[in-house]
């Protein structure tokens, strides 16, 4: 007998109707001997719906009440559930973060956990019955309701699995797994049956959304076992686990694109110490988080200082970098919307030489420029003009021996 | 400085523009400088809603899991309502059932209220807080979500109101108060100005649907001053509270009627002793509430058995009770639906004698006849035809004095 902890997302349990099919999915898991505990997000649609009646009231709702509004879709979707699974004749208990407990800090919408009570998940499996647990939300020292932030069921999902020490934590979702690159660009995308909590969080972090990255690395921290799969079919997805010896064999193990950041770059800033503190903190104060940053050899004494931004966050900080430009002496400030950035993910890079050669390589065969490139031990990012992003994520997927050979090029 | 409680109904909260209403007319309680704890219900047409995705499932959704799905209509209420004050400039917290906390029995659907903590309010207070509370909701001592049924959040309000012995507790509705009768009947009806506890809860249970009838008994048993008034204008509503010296002198306070009763006749019982038991068990057996009952004198050793019931409950009662006819040889049962209930209500007839006698001579004069008649202390309920409710109860508001004279008949 194995403790499984299934979560399902919001197109998941978007009706009654694909309610029922998880719940016939859960009991059958049932029924071969498992205890379960199912986490559920909203219903698809309805935590817009509760945005958009908070947006009547004004832009910038309260934190606290806004996630005691949020809540509520969670709430709904365990219930109605449960119910379906008791009038199918199977015992169940739905619970509320309170109830669990899921305790957190106090950051309102982006609440993060910090312990999960057991006892009484554990009563209620003792008792033959199914959990259904309300993803997303928690409860702070102060008896307060808060939520995890987008994606946060996940992390409801593999926290609530690490303390129960699950055999395995199944991230149910519209896909069949975790693909080598988006297939909707790159049709020959493979499945991967196998994936490492590093290369999952960098494949997270540059846009593949399959799971969110808190999620993530939390399931790193505590060491468990995932499995992402599709809620419509049985077959057996991606296995998000600790690296092995094999992972280290595959040179890449994913192209991610991500067209959602914009570029800064400040021309001519005289090179002087402390300027790039100069420079990123009043951005930070601002609330923006930048994601990759270069600095070019200094020539006469400047330097130009270029980063990037998410586009929703760009105009904000183009204001902000003006009004340091002229502080600090800068030549002038150039801002570019039109970027993507493209890169390959892999464990086994640590241990291969030449696999950003390769990339550089790849990119100028296809007659594409390289904005920017950063690196980590585990990737290579380059910033390129934004349509060619197909292009470079095509080439780069069949250059390091990703394609699904079985299909025919399209 | 007063601590005020207020409620507002489900109409009352029925858009944002309406909470917004609510929110304006709450801060101006605030600033003249009284404590405030809202209760909210849920917005109108809320529950039905999760009512009818519960129905998507089952006739009978588990009642534990209901309590769940319905609480979150409360709680989306308060959540918004407390948007609304903050974005107004005033400080406030929203406070879930298990939050107060507001503890129950188990009694899912229909749970009794146990014991109202204090602790949390009074914290919220002190901080001059605005507290907005879930009504309808509590906890049970399992930590597990129950609701308290119809009117539920009138009982959550007044029960507050008891534990925090606020200076009075307002129900907002929209009417303006608790009138002598149905104006809809009868247009000379006047609004009262103060109203006993046990005369409202006679009102309530008589079919005037003002408040509820468990938190008005709640109120009776706490000694909590009530306002009734309406949400949509600052005029002065009804005031129920404990009996004073001034109500005895009305004979006569209010009329009520209600035509979601049936009568059953039992005819020629044998008069055994244990009769009646032997009729009414099945029936309470069967979860029918009987309401009148009355019994003739007996005549050659048989004896004939009438009572009401609620129209829902008549058929199914009909199947019953005829089965236990044929057991304990009664000659036949007949049923009628297309019956009434007609009532005088006052404290002074306690003291007062002839109340009965008028009415009675009142409806015969009209050519009404009457098919059963109860009495209480401090009401008498006649039986009618049910063609005939309207006149009866415009006559017998004429001729007990509570016509408002300063209108023109109509």
């Amino acid at each position: 007998m194995a403790l499984i902890v299934q979560k399902y997302g919001g197109t998941s349990v978007g009706s009654v109707d694909k309610m029922k099919a998880v719940a016939k999915r859960v009991i059958e898991c049932s029924q071969e001997g498992n205890q379960l505990v199912v986490i559920l997000s909203a219903m698809a649609g309805q935590t817009d719906r509760l945005i958009q009646l908070a947006g009547e009231i004004t832009d910038h709702p309260d934190p606290r009440e806004l996630d005691v509004l949020l809540s509520t879709g969670e709430q709904v979707s365990i219930a109605l559930f449960a119910m379906i699974i008791k009038s199918m004749g199977y015992d169940v208990r739905s619970l509320l973060g309170f109830q669990v407990a899921v305790l957190t800090d106090r950051l309102y919408g982006k609440a993060r956990i910090r312990k999960v009570e057991t006892a009484r998940l554990k009563r209620e499996l003792k008792r033959n019955r199914i959990v259904a647990v309300a993803g997303f939300q928690g409860l702070d020292s102060h008896s307060d309701i808060t939520t995890l932030g987008r994606g946060g069921s996940d992390t409801t999902a593999v926290a609530i699995a690490a303390v129960l020490n699950a055999e395995v934590c199944e991230i149910y979702t519209d896909v069949n797994g975790v693909y080598t690159t988006d297939p909707h660009i790159c049709p020959k995308a493979r499945k991967l049956d196998a994936i490492s909590y590093d290369e999952m969080l960098e494949m997270a972090s540059l846009g593949a959304r399959v799971m969110e990255i808190r999620s993530v690395e939390f399931a790193k921290k505590y060491n468990v076992s995932i499995h992402v799969r599709s809620s419509f079919s049985k077959e057996r997805g991606t296995m998000v686990v600790a690296e092995t010896m094999d992972m280290e064999k595959v040179l890449v193990s994913g192209v991610a694109y991500n067209k959602d950041e914009a570029r800064i770059t400040v021309k001519k800033v005289p090179d002087n110490p402390g300027i790039a503190s100069q420079i990123f903190k009043p951005i930070g104060e601002a609330g923006v988080v930048v994601d990759m940053i270069v600095q070019n050899t200094s020539e006469d004494g400047l330097t130009d200082v270029t980063f990037t931004v998410s586009k929703s966050d760009f105009y904000n900080t183009m204001k902000v970098v003006r009004d340091v430009a002229l502080e600090i002496g800068a030549e002038k400030v150039l801002g570019d919307e039109d970027i993507s950035k493209v890169s390959i993910i892999g464990v086994g890079m640590r241990s291969h030489a030449g696999v950003a050669q390769t990339m550089f390589e790849t990119l100028f065969r296809e007659n594409i420029n390289i904005l920017m490139i950063s690196t980590s031990e585990i990737k290579i990012s380059c910033v390129i003009e934004e349509k060619y992003t197909e292009l470079a994520v095509r080439s780069l997927h069949k250059v390091f021996g990703l394609h699904n050979e079985k299909l025919q090029e399209r």
